[in-house]
C-alpha cells in the first residue's frame, strides 16, 4: 500500500510506501500520525496545516462496513485534533488504487482547486466556475464535465469561506454529496487549501486481495454472521438512526430548546417510526440504504417530500435532535429542508443546530420558526457578518452575542445526548481528545442507568477506545453493538488479509495508541486536564423533566486519562 | 482607612478596616488582594466576580498626580488579571471620604442600579430611566437630578450591553465623563453586576491629613520641583500626549493601516503641534488642562471643531494611533467625533481603533472612511450582531470575520507602538499580566534604539515593575519621567504620611509584589508562558519602512518572569 502526497505549494505529486508499522491499522491512527510532529502553535488554516484522508485496513474489501474514510488534520474549531470520519465511496476506490492514504500539504492561494486522482496520474486543475457552488450542484458539474466514475470530496461555501462549522461532503453509491466528515470544522481546512472537490476513480482497479484468501472468506462469513444476526441492526435497517429520538426521549436527554429540556412534546412526529411511515407512504425515498458498497446494516435513508421528491437523505438521529428538538421543530419536512441546506453548503448539522439554539436564545428568531432557521443557515453560505458570526460555530457564536448557556466541549458543539441524562457519553464530550463529539464514545446503547453517574466513566472510557480502535481500522462504529464483544473476530480479518498473527487484544493496544497519541496532540496545543470538562450550566442547572445534572466533577473527568498522558 | 463594600444580591453596605498591609498602598495591588483567591474559572461577568475601585494612599492629599483611580476585576477580554486606571475626580472624593477602595459583589438583576456614596451614607437606588443612556447624556441627567456636587463612574450602552471592549468613565473637574478606566473590558464587568453609575460626594469632608504634616510639605515641595524642572513635563503641557505622533512615526513604529506599516503619510496633521495650532486658532477649547486637582503637569485638553464648540477632550495619543492612523485618517476633526463617540458609548478607542482595523482588513469597510467608522462606532451601541462583533474586541472580530492580522496579546488589543519598532514596548505586550497594555511598561521614553532587540527585555522589566509600583500608589505615570529617577521622592512622602519608615526600595518590592501577584492570578486561570508572545505576523511580517519584525523569542518573552512565577 501506499501513501498519495500532494503538495499544493509546489504543484507536486508524489506516491510513499506505506510505513510497515501501519500495515494492519490506517483511518485514525495514521491521519494522526501525520500531525503528531507539528509544532504546537500550528495554525489549523495555514499552509502548513496538512489534510489528511486515510482508509483502514480492510478497505477496498467486501468486508461489511469497512470502507469508512478519516478525514484527519488540526481542528481550526478546537484547535486540537481532528479526526472525522465517513462513509461513501471514496475509501473502497482509494484502497482500490493502492493507498492507504491521501495527504494534502501547502495551499493553492488561488483557489478552485481540483484535484483528480486516477489509476495512472493525478491531475491538479483550476475549476473557478466552482466556486462557491453547493455540494449538490458542484456535483453535477463535475458529473456533466468528467462523468460517473468518480467518488468525490468535496466542499460547499461554507468550507471555502473558513467557516468553523464546514464539514467535508463525500459522495454515497449515488453519487451524491450526502456522506460527510462533518465535525470540528475540516471544510474550512479542505477550503484553506484552496481545494474545492478531490475526484476519485478506480475504474479497472480490482477489489483488495487477501493473502489468505480461504481463511479470509471464513472469517468474513463469520463476522457477518454476528452482524446479521444482531438485534440492533435490525432496527437500524428499519428506522436508521431515527430510531434513536424516542429512546433519549424517554431518558429525558433529548436536546430541547437549547438544552433548557430533555423531553420535547414533538419527539413522536421526529421519531424513526413516523420518518419509516412517511417515506413508505409518500413514495419516492427510501428507509434503507448502503452508504458504502458491500453493507449488510444500511442504516442510511432517502427523505422524499409530500410530493415523492427526494429532499434529502439520510437524516440521522444527531440532526433531528439538534435541528429538531433542540430548536423545538418537530416537523420532519422542515428538518430535512434545513439537513439539506447544511449538506448543500458544506455545514456540519451538529454545530449548525447548536450555534442556532444559542442565535434563539440570544433573540435573534424564535423557537420553531423553521423558516427563520433556513435563512440563517442561508445567511452562513453568503459570507455575510451575521452568517459568519453564526457559522463559526455554537462556542464564537456564544461569545459575540453574549450567551452564557452554549453547549459546547473544548469549543465543539455537543450533540444530540443532553450529558446530564446519558452521563457517560457527557463524559466522553469532557475528555474526547476530539471535544464534544458523540461518535468518540457513545455509550447511550449500554445496558446502564443513563442518569446515574456510577460507572459511567468507565463506560466512557471503555467505549472510548474501542471506537478509537475501530475509527483506526476504518470499521463502522454501527458494527459495535455486534461486533464489539467479540474483537477476535475483526483480528481474524485482518491477520487473515495480511498474514499477521494479532492477538484478540489488538483492538485494545490499537484504541490507547490512538487516544494517548491525540492527547499527546493537544497537550503540545496547549491543553491540560482542565480542560476536560463541561460548560458550568450542566453542572448547575436542573434538567427538566427529571431534575438531572452533570455530576461527575472536573477532577474525575480531568484524570480519566491520566495514564495515557503519562504514557504518551 | 476603609474599605466599602457593597453587596448587590443582599443589597447590604457595609464598611470594612483597611488590613494593616495596605496602610502605604493601594490601587493595582488593592485591587488585586480581592481577586487571587478567587477560583480559577470564575466567570468575568457572573455575580461572583468582584469589581473593585481602589485609590493610592496618598489620594486626598495635595501631592499632584497622586489621585489615580484603579479599577479592578477579571478581564472579560483577556481571562486574566485586569487593572485599569484612569485620572478625574472619584479617587480625590474616595479618599477624603476616608475609602481606600469601593468592593461591590453580587448583581443586582433588573440593571439600572444608581450607587450614591455620600458622607453619612450609601444609597442604593433604581433608575430605569438612564438605561442605554450615552455617557454625555447621562451625566447631563444625573447632574439634574442630584446636583453638581458628585463625582461619577458610569459605563455606557457597551457596557450595559457586556461588549468586551467597553471601559467605565469617569468625571473630569468639569464633571464630564471623559476620563477612562479604558482597558479590558471593565465596563462589562460593570454592566453585569447591573450598575450604570456610581456618584460620590465628598461634601464637607476634609482633605487627607499627613502624619507630620512639615515634613509632608517639604517632601511634597521637592517632589513638585523635580516634576517642574523635567522638560517632558514641558511639552506635555503644551501638547499632551499627542506630542508622541511625530516621534513614534520617526520611529517607524506608527500603527498605519492595521499595523501594516510604521509611518504615516498624514502624521504631521494629526500631531500634537497641529492640534495645538487648531485649538488655540479656534478657540472654545484649551491644550492644556487637569484632569484631577492640584495637578501641575495638565496634560490632557480640549477639542474645538471649526465652530469653536467642544468636540470631546482630551484626544490622547493612543487614540490618534489607533483611531486616526491605525484606519488612514489624517482629519483630527473625524479623529476627534470617533473619539467622541467612543466615549458617548463607552467604548475603549484602543480596542475599537484594532477591531476597526481588522474589519477593514476583512472588507467591511475601506480604510480613511471616516463616515463609515463613525456609522460603525454607532453600531456598537445599538447592540446589532454587527456592533457586536466589532465591539467584542479585536480578538473575537478577527475570529469571526476570518482575519489572520489580528493586533493582540492575551486577546487585548495592542495600542499605538508597532512592537517591531518599539521592541520593548513589543515586550511588555507579550509579557504583561494585563494583555497587550503599553500603561504595564512603556518604553518609549527610554534613550535606546527601539528597533533593535538588545536591552529590551530588561528594559521592559524594568518598566513594567516602576509602573506597576506607581499603580499601586495611586500616582500618575507621567509623573515617571520626572520622579521615576527618584523613587526616595515618592517614599519620603509616604513615610511622613503615614509615619513609616520603607527605605528608597519600597516602590522595588511593591512592583515585584504586584506583578508576582498578577502571574499567580493568571497562572490560576489557565495561562502560561506560552501565552507570553505576540502573533504571529510581528514575527513574520517585515514593517516597512524599515523592515523591522518582532525578533525577540518566544523562549526570551516566555521567560522574563521566570522569576517571580517562581516566588508567587
Amino acid at each position: 500500500m501506499k501513501i498519495l502526497q500532494i503538495d499544493l505549494d509546489q504543484g507536486e505529486v508524489k506516491e510513499e510506501k506505506l510505513a510497515a508499522e501501519f500495515k494492519t491499522s490506517g483511518g485514525r491512527l495514521l491521519t494522526l500520525s501525520f500531525l503528531l510532529d507539528l509544532p504546537g502553535d500550528l495554525d489549523p488554516l495555514s499552509s502548513e496545516a496538512p489534510l489528511i484522508f486515510a482508509t483502514g485496513p480492510l478497505a477496498g474489501s467486501g468486508v461489511t462496513c469497512s470502507h469508512r474514510l478519516s478525514a484527519g488534520g488540526k481542528s481550526p474549531l478546537t484547535g486540537g485534533i481532528k479526526e472525522s470520519n465517513s462513509g461513501g465511496m471514496v475509501a473502497y476506490h482509494l484502497a482500490r488504487l493502492g493507498y492507504r492514504a491521501l495527504l494534502i500539504k501547502g495551499a493553492n492561494q488561488d483557489g478552485d482547486m481540483v484535484i483528480r486522482v486516477e489509476p495512472e496520474k493525478v491531475h491538479l486543475e483550476r475549476r473557478e466556475k466552482y466556486r462557491e457552488l453547493g455540494n449538490y450542484d458542484l456535483l453535477e458539474e463535475i458529473r456533466k464535465e468528467y462523468g460517473a466514475d468518480y467518488s468525490v470530496i468535496s466542499i460547499g461555501p461554507a468550507g471555502e469561506n473558513g467557516l468553523l462549522s464546514s464539514g467535508i461532503a463525500i459522495t454515497d453509491p449515488l453519487g451524491l454529496p450526502n456522506r460527510f466528515a462533518a465535525r470540528g470544522g475540516l471544510g474550512a481546512v479542505m477550503g484553506s487549501k484552496g481545494v474545492k472537490a478531490i475526484l476519485i476513480s478506480a475504474k479497472g482497479k480490482q477489489r483488495f486481495e487477501p493473502q489468505s484468501k480461504g481463511e479470509f472468506q471464513s472469517a468474513q462469513k463469520e463476522f457477518n454472521r454476528i452482524v446479521r444476526e444482531n438485534p440492533r441492526i435490525e432496527v437500524l435497517q428499519k428506522y436508521g438512526t431515527a430510531s434513536t429520538v424516542s429512546m433519549v426521549n424517554q431518558l429525558g436527554a433529548l436536546p430541547t430548546r437549547n438544552f433548557s429540556q430533555g423531553t420535547f412534546a414533538g419527539a413522536e412526529k421526529i421519531d424513526g417510526e413516523h420518518m419509516y411511515k412517511l417515506i413508505t407512504q409518500r413514495g419516492g425515498g427510501t428507509p434503507t440504504e448502503s452508504c458504502m458498497p458491500g453493507c449488510i446494516i444500511q442504516c442510511s435513508n432517502v427523505f422524499p417530500g409530500p410530493d415523492g421528491k427526494r429532499i434529502v437523505g439520510p437524516i440521522e438521529y444527531e440532526t433531528l435532535g439538534l435541528l429538531g428538538s433542540n430548536l423545538d421543530i418537530d416537523c420532519l419536512d422542515t428538518i430535512a429542508h434545513l439537513n439539506y441546506l447544511c449538506n448543500d453548503l458544506g455545514l456540519d448539522t451538529i454545530e449548525v443546530g447548536c450555534s442556532l439554539g444559542v442565535a434563539t436564545e440570544a433573540g435573534l428568531v424564535s423557537y420553531g420558526d423553521g423558516k427563520a432557521y433556513g435563512e440563517l443557515i442561508e445567511e452562513m453560505g453568503k459570507n455575510t457578518v451575521l452568517g459568519r458570526v453564526l457559522g463559526q460555530g455554537a462556542f464564537l457564536a456564544g461569545q459575540v452575542l453574549g450567551v452564557k448557556r452554549v453547549p459546547v466541549a473544548k469549543r465543539q458543539g455537543i450533540s444530540a445526548y443532553d450529558p446530564r441524562g446519558v452521563k457517560g457519553t457527557g463524559v466522553t464530550y469532557a475528555t474526547s481528545p476530539m471535544g464534544a463529539d458523540h461518535t468518540a464514545g457513545l455509550t447511550v446503547f449500554a445496558p446502564v442507568e443513563h442518569g446515574k453517574k456510577d460507572g459511567q466513566l468507565e463506560l466512557s472510557r471503555r467505549m472510548q477506545l474501542v471506537r478509537a480502535a475501530y475509527d483506526a481500522l476504518g470499521l463502522c462504529a454501527f458494527l459495535l453493538g455486534a461486533t464489539g464483544p467479540h474483537p477476535d473476530k475483526a483480528v481474524a480479518l485482518i491477520n487473515a488479509a495480511y498474514g499477521k498473527e494479532h492477538g484478540a487484544d489488538y483492538l485494545e493496544k490499537l484504541g490507547a495508541q490512538v487516544i494517548a497519541g491525540e492527547l499527546k496532540f493537544n497537550e503540545k496545543a496547549g491543553f491540560t486536564p482542565a480542560n476536560d470538562c463541561l460548560p458550568e450550566f450542566f453542572y448547575k442547572e436542573k434538567l427538566p423533566p427529571y431534575d438531572l445534572t452533570f455530576d461527575l466533577s472536573r477532577e474525575e473527568t480531568g484524570s480519566l486519562f491520566e495514564d495515557l498522558r503519562k504514557d504518551s
